[in-house]
């Protein structure tokens, strides 16, 4: 195995250093979010690969934003009106999902043709072909003074998705939703599903 | 499509609800966390579906520890000397690292068969069989008030991994390293890259 400290990562140059790190923490969750500037009613679509579970009683989720990117775009609405959609993506259209993240001079719905959808009257736009849409509302905003990102903690409202991926005891089967994975920066996946492991106690012997 | 809302899921009973929301957000990454008290020596070994990218530069990871859980020890141990490690988990050991999470009145290692490894005079424990190996260093402690969970904020020192699924651009490829991903609290998923797509522009045609 190679030993990479922090140093030889930095002697390596940026875009190595960059694509290095982005896949230290592993696989990641993959989301379109949608959101509104509810005063010129332009909406906008990004790609997220930072969004994550922070609880489930108030059902809570977290994302999180890099400083001075051209995402703020959704950052901005999200703090000019207080909400956005949660919309995972499928092999049906990540190539869609992943070009949302140009630097487009109109809506990423119309440019790459992924369409709106609205639901329940809820202000922020859903994308229509997703197959798990989530409703959330913001909640708080912290700066985290490592590097200036901004955490955005929200409440999950509502959540639209196919009841039959949908297990008794609540688990979504997202192999069947269909949803994808994320590394690094630009790697998508599909995945297999192995097993779900029941709920581990001591004195069950690790095969 | 069905449509749940916050309020049907509180009164599809805890376990749903639970289960349910942990899936929301998507695959998951999936380390186990190695950590020791350095005061009586005693190691310690959890599975975590909660650990995210932070930054780059510096290389800056996020763990998040849910309130009041057996989890707690990882998070008091790293309190007490501000050190852990991140380790892989792969198809040959998940089943172990899964019994990991049990209450278990010794260390986890011990416990499941999981072999210690020290590496370059790091005071945490690594996990010997893992592909992808990090040593993390404390560096910020948050605790959000939404839920009481504790953000712990840590710089990457220094990673050990093979120099074959490293390639060129520092893209690590997680399929050849052979790590998983999770979903909601109990589902481990292997995964197939579809691809990696290039930087997006604007006058690239989404397909």
């Amino acid at each position: 195995m190679k030993n990479f400290t922090k140093d030889s990562l930095i002697k390596k140059g940026k875009t190595f250093n960059r694509n290095f790190v982005n896949c230290l923490s592993g696989y990641k969750s993959l989301n379109l979010i949608g959101s509104i500037n509810t005063e010129n009613g332009e909406t906008n679509l990004a790609p997220f690969s930072q969004v994550f579970h922070i609880g489930a009683n108030p059902p809570t989720v977290g994302v999180l934003f890099r400083p001075h990117s051209v995402e703020r775009h959704t950052l901005e609405n999200i703090l000019q009106n207080g909400c956005f959609t949660l919309n995972h993506v499928t092999e049906d259209f990540y190539k869609k999902a992943h070009q949302c993240s140009a630097r487009w001079a109109k809506s990423e719905f119309e440019a790459t043709g992924l369409e709106e959808e609205y639901l329940n009257d809820f202000k922020a736009p859903f994308v229509k072909l997703s197959p798990l849409k989530i409703a959330c509302v913001l909640k708080d905003e912290i700066t985290l003074e490592v590097n200036d990102t901004v955490l955005i903690i929200a409440s999950i409202e509502e959540v639209w998705v196919d009841a039959n991926t949908v297990e008794e005891d609540g688990f979504i089967a997202l192999d069947k939703v269909g949803s994808l994975t994320v590394s690094g920066l630009d790697s998508y996946h599909s995945t297999n599903k192995l097993e779900r492991l029941p709920y581990a106690k001591p004195f069950k012997k690790a095969e």
